[in-house]
């Protein structure tokens, strides 16, 4: 049980002050004229982002290390036995034009976090480490969590994907063009963590809209994604009756109506969605030949996902035969929940009751580093309001008194773990 | 009244084989792998197969001029006090991959019924004259109805409009690069023509489905055209909860269900279209933000057009407002209605009736020069069945038969007005 309130009120300030500060600096690296920040995987930005925060770091009292994917550490050497590590962090890459919070915050705090309990308790039982992630967005390679990934096994430096960015570059060459992927530094592949917790930005809406300080995380939501062609009869738009039509986007736009009516009745946070949608031949005075658009469906109940996953595809199907359209729908994407782990949200509960935190247990509809550490140890995610719910845009924005509410609860958290003898399960 | 057929069986038959190999013979200027012609305005196919009509209507003993703006005449000198004419033909541009029926056909078949009156019952009393126009499709510059307009007077030389095609070409360039345009031809507008006949493929699947021969236009249809922009706020697709969107898609799509629902009970030959669809981000784990589309209205009857318009225009702003949606529509086409002329109707059904060709009056739910020509005389449009509808695409086509029996019924026309003295009112 967390009993007593580490963090004072002064220090608090003085953390809302520091996390204010941390985040504009580091949104200087890859800031763009729009307000938003672009810092693509292995771009001159996101280097540059990188060797900062590693002065950073040690600046904070930390011992400094990338590995060789270009993921950056600070450390917090523990005396105890174990040889295992604590690790805190997010991700440094961001989307193109994107916000100030998503992914550095995680950083910045895990960093602020080490400062203050090194400053105030020296060394911990168990090592403590802050990870600056190379890379979550998949904004510049197509694929995410590169740098979780290698940590966690799920990619490797022996088998580099053999993908390229718009421009042609692979991903092997940008990297190597870093300066990574050469040997010079650790391999990325870790053993020795005992437990990760991120802190993240919500990136919606739920947490102001009830007035809440911080969200516990159940499950990181299952998505699966789809395209779904649907195939009809380009043809004239003054010479072709109503009732001759293979009209593909009056069909498409049918299926779409009613994958919105359906995903409202599952309520609660099911979400359905068509945010793509491309037509041919998109021509003012012909009617569509055909339709490609996207379907992403997400939920932290399997079987909910299954069942509901099941239903459109019969639905479509109804709709694309009663008009005489073909139909093809292509899954892209399946990826279970991913369930947090009970005692470290019991832990995080603990806190906000000990603080008078309101918070709340919640799932997050955005996949996250985190479940990726989760495959290989027990992992948090804990989340801090945004206004308006907005992310990836250069209006991204979280007031700093919720900042810095995130990372009391982390100091609090990483304490009782690295310091009290928490167990870690 | 026309009373005895002036065409034999043998000479059909003759008609029949001439109009199958001048199309053809045609579709070679401009012919492209795919099996379609592309004679874009003022290009060099456009040029050549303007030349290789100007050799042709000379060898089938017409008098040949071009007017300056590129249009191509032959002419049949009347013998009769009226310095007027009697015009008919079509265009000889294409769009981008056209088949070798569409405008070409009008021309082809009034070079073979000039010819056949001609060398059946030497000069008329009214001069005839049939023509090649230049542009109607509207596909390498934004204007259509180029060489009627010119004709017409809805365009004039003197204020050539300043658009560019898509390699920014100026149409003023264009023309005098071709040879037009610099005075070297006779000034196109004309104020002698006493009726115009235009004979066209239907572009549609009415009279195939009904097995007809001759299709004789009442109207053709007014179109109104509009740009709908559906503004919502583009969020995160994952935490974004259903109950808290602003999906300009979802409303889009909405919308659209709508007007095919309307457009349907209207019945006939009533159609409404929604063809070009852009949404913006368009990504697949974005809500849409924007959404841009097009409606195409079409009805031969203007009150109709005009209730069904106000109509969908209410229930897109009921949609917008009941999904906290921004809606803004924009009319960019009102063209009305255009009456063909019911005395040239009368004397084409006369002539279907003596031939015992199944007809049907109908209108024309596309566009073409007759139109232009209707502002400033009696004209009179008729159509011909073409398969499956299929038009602007290589795969266009119309049996020789149906061919002939549409230019038998040409002759017989001209020969009703330019020789037997039928009134033009």
């Amino acid at each position: 049980m967390v009993t007593s309130q580490l963090v004072s009120k002064s220090d608090r300030d003085r953390i809302m002050s520091d996390i204010g500060e941390a985040i504009e600096w580091l949104s200087g690296f890859g800031a763009d004229p729009s307000g938003g920040v672009t810092r693509l995987l292995y771009s001159k930005e996101w280097l540059s982002a990188q060797k900062a925060l590693a002065q950073h770091m040690e600046a904070s009292g930390l011992h400094v290390c990338f590995d060789d994917c270009g993921n950056l550490y600070g450390r917090l050497e523990g005396e105890g036995i174990s040889a295992g590590t604590l690790l805190t962090g997010s991700h440094v890459d961001t989307v193109k034009s994107g916000g100030k919070y998503d992914g550095a915050y995680g950083i910045l705090a895990g960093i602020i976090a080490l400062k203050y309990l090194r400053d105030n308790y020296g060394a911990p039982k168990v090592s403590l480490e802050v990870v600056s992630l190379c890379e979550e967005e998949g904004s510049r390679f197509p694929l995410t969590y590169w740098g979780s990934g290698n940590i966690t096994g799920k990619y490797s430096l022996e088998r580099v994907p053999d993908i390229r960015d718009r421009d042609g570059v692979e991903l092997e060459q940008a990297m190597l063009s870093a300066g990574f992927g050469k040997g010079t530094y650790r391999s990325p592949r870790r053993h020795d963590v005992l437990g990760f917790i991120e802190l993240h930005i919500e990136q919606g809406s739920l947490l102001e809209r009830e007035s809440r300080s911080i969200g516990i995380v159940n499950h990181i939501v299952g998505q699966r994604r789809y395209t779904v062609k649907v195939s009809g009869t380009a043809n004239h738009a003054g010479t072709t009756p109503m009732d001759v039509r293979k009209d593909a986007l009056a069909g498409a736009c049918a299926m779409i109506q009613k994958l919105e009516e359906a995903a409202r009745l599952e309520g609660g946070q099911f979400v359905a969605t068509t945010g793509l949608l491309n037509v041919s031949p998109n021509l003012p005075n012909v009617i569509a030949g055909e339709v490609a658009f996207t379907v992403d469906v997400r939920d932290a109940n399997a079987d909910t996902l299954e069942r509901f996953c099941r239903e459109f595809h019969r639905c479509f199907k109804e709709i694309a035969d009663s008009r005489e359209l073909h139909l093809q729908i292509q899954e892209w994407m399946n990826e279970p929940p991913v369930p947090m782990h009970a005692p470290f949200n019991e832990t995080l509960r603990n806190i906000c009751e000990e603080y008078n935190y309101s918070y709340r247990f919640m799932n997050s509809g955005a996949g996250h580093d985190s479940q990726l550490f989760q495959a290989v140890c027990p992992t948090a995610l804990a989340f801090v309001p945004n206004k308006d719910g907005v992310s990836h845009s250069p209006l991204e924005f979280s007031d700093p008194g919720s900042l810095a509410d995130g990372i009391v609860t982390l100091i609090e958290w990483l304490y009782f773990y690295g310091y009290k003898g928490g167990e870690l399960a």
